[in-house]
């Protein structure tokens, strides 16, 4: 049995830079034909100079597969001159409350200074992507930052605004109640809660941001993916550290799920019986809301039986020394 | 500006064996005049001789210091016989739903085949000490336990029964329904949420069982210890484990607050203005519910900075490299 997606796309991924990007985009590079390109780097990746930079490197680290980058800004507050360069280079500006994340520590303050880039992105077209999470109780982050959204989304009623790795149930719900609200959703949220991280032994490699919920809220994302809902997209948020960062004192978040993300879908979907709406989850929806056509490439997954790595080099992957039932198979470009 | 403690009780420690109970041992023994022995030894503590070989195994281990070990046995189907010869050697037994903790896989699996040993108990007047947890999602375990706690108040009036290591707002709220039920409360779960564990960084030297739950979960916890509640008594559950166990890709559940646990008190005390409620919080109130009078001895801390060290041993304490203001100054039996 075989399942063949067209032009498969990452629409969240960490790339890094240096080693770690060499080491790690290959994976991503393989199994997709494109992925939005986080710019948490430090410093961040806020001019276009570094942008060009950071699209150089990954297209060298891409040894030569076929793989698009589609870039984005970290926010600031750019003029509108540069907001008009940048538009044709990236697919959208994206948002970090100070300080919620790896590498924020340069994100927004304070939120309502943001509105004045807001409007030009709105005249101009040029997506924003949040990282939605308030610097309150840890499991309450994203709820609390839920009225920011519904506030820009009213404000800004023509920009197009991506709510990142949403973990909850009612972000679920604030996606049908403003036309211009999209959200990507990671593999790792579509499986695991605060119990996978913490219920048994600590897990260390299933610590990331926004962190795990509860079993309703994994329900919810969940059913949303398997009915391919129109206004949500696949974004691994495949974020890899090193193994001393995650197994240490102080333990970074971050699941690297980049390898296995495709396959592990597959395998998720075809168990829910919904092997049918993947294509429309990791690719259809995507090119419609943004409104892109990224050099297409074939993608064919068969079902058979391998088991993850424990690492992968320096780290260790989402999902490691488990049997996954789907694998690629074959990547051909259209 | 100092402080003397009469006869300060742990009432929930566990010591380990071997060497582990070698490098742990001097520092319960140095600042408690006696400790109630957690008994999930591999394999558990669950026949009189090896309940007198671990008391003396932690009376080798605690140096010629005065300290009392209150023994408990680990809770299985014992006989009548068995209870009534236990009974003198034993402050009670303890009871760990099958697999919800650290070395608890021997326990038990099915409550209701309990009845027919908690009735012995009752007349024989032996305590219960319990871990109570469900297996369900991580954060609503110990609630979804509250019922199984009120159906044994009700169903054994005269059995003294102790919810151990309480971390929610609703055990503190279901203390006073029922005249047979206590509680103890670490100094952890009077100091931390999950956000101390997993909103910045994931820190598995805060990780335990049960988790640390909510700021109002807290916050209730507090209240209670600083007004010195009849019902509530200390219990640290230090719970030492190697760096190994703690820092790799599985962490063990524990926090070791062995050596910081009075001074820390005493300096959480002080802050709320509450420091004349630390002796009934840390003594008076075990003696009572519990009805022991162990051999007394005097405690006395002083206002005098220190810095936790990093490591004791092999271990990582609770508040390693922070600073305390309290200090153990003087040890005396009475």
């Amino acid at each position: 049995m075989s399942l063949t997606l067209d032009t498969p796309l990452d629409m969240h991924l960490h790339l890094r830079e240096g080693a770690m990007l060499d080491a790690v985009a290959p994976f991503s590079a393989a199994a997709f034909a494109g992925a939005v390109i986080m710019p948490n780097l430090v410093p961040p990746v806020d001019s276009l100079e570094r942008l060009r930079w950071y699209r150089r490197e990954i297209a060298r680290a891409s040894q030569g597969q076929q793989f698009t980058p589609l870039m984005t800004l970290f926010f600031r507050n750019y003029s509108a001159a540069e907001l008009a360069e940048a538009k044709p280079q990236i697919i959208g500006i994206k948002l970090y409350p100070a300080g919620v994340t790896t590498n924020s520590a340069g994100g927004v303050a304070n939120l309502a200074e943001a509105d004045e880039t807001l409007a030009v992105m709105e005249r101009l077209g040029i997506p924003l992507l949040v990282h939605g999470e308030s610097h309150g109780f840890v499991l309450d982050r994203e709820q609390e930052f839920l009225p920011i959204y519904a506030r820009i989304a009213r404000q800004f009623p023509q920009l197009t605004i991506v709510m990142e790795h949403i973990t909850t149930r009612r972000a679920t719900e604030l996606l049908d109640q403003h036309t211009n609200l999209f959200a990507t959703v990671t593999l790792h949220h579509l499986q695991i809660t605060l119990n996978d991280l913490a219920g048994g032994l600590l897990d260390p490699h299933l610590f990331c941001k926004p962190i795990a919920k509860r079993p309703e809220d994994r329900d919810a994302l969940l059913q949303l993916a398997l009915t391919a809902h129109p206004k949500l997209m696949f974004g691994s948020d495949s974020a890899p550290h090193p193994r001393s960062s995650k197994e240490g004192a102080g333990c970074a978040a971050g699941v690297f799920s980049a390898p296995v993300a495709l396959p592990a879908l597959a395998e998720l979907f075809a168990q829910h019986g919904a092997l049918g709406k993947l294509q429309a989850f990791v690719s259809d929806n995507a090119r419609r809301i943004y409104n892109i056509a990224p050099p297409p490439k074939q993608v064919t997954l068969e079902r058979r039986r391998w088991v993850v790595p424990a690492r992968y080099g320096d780290v260790v992957p989402y999902l490691a020394c488990s049997e996954l039932a789907w694998r690629i198979a074959d990547v051909q470009p259209a």
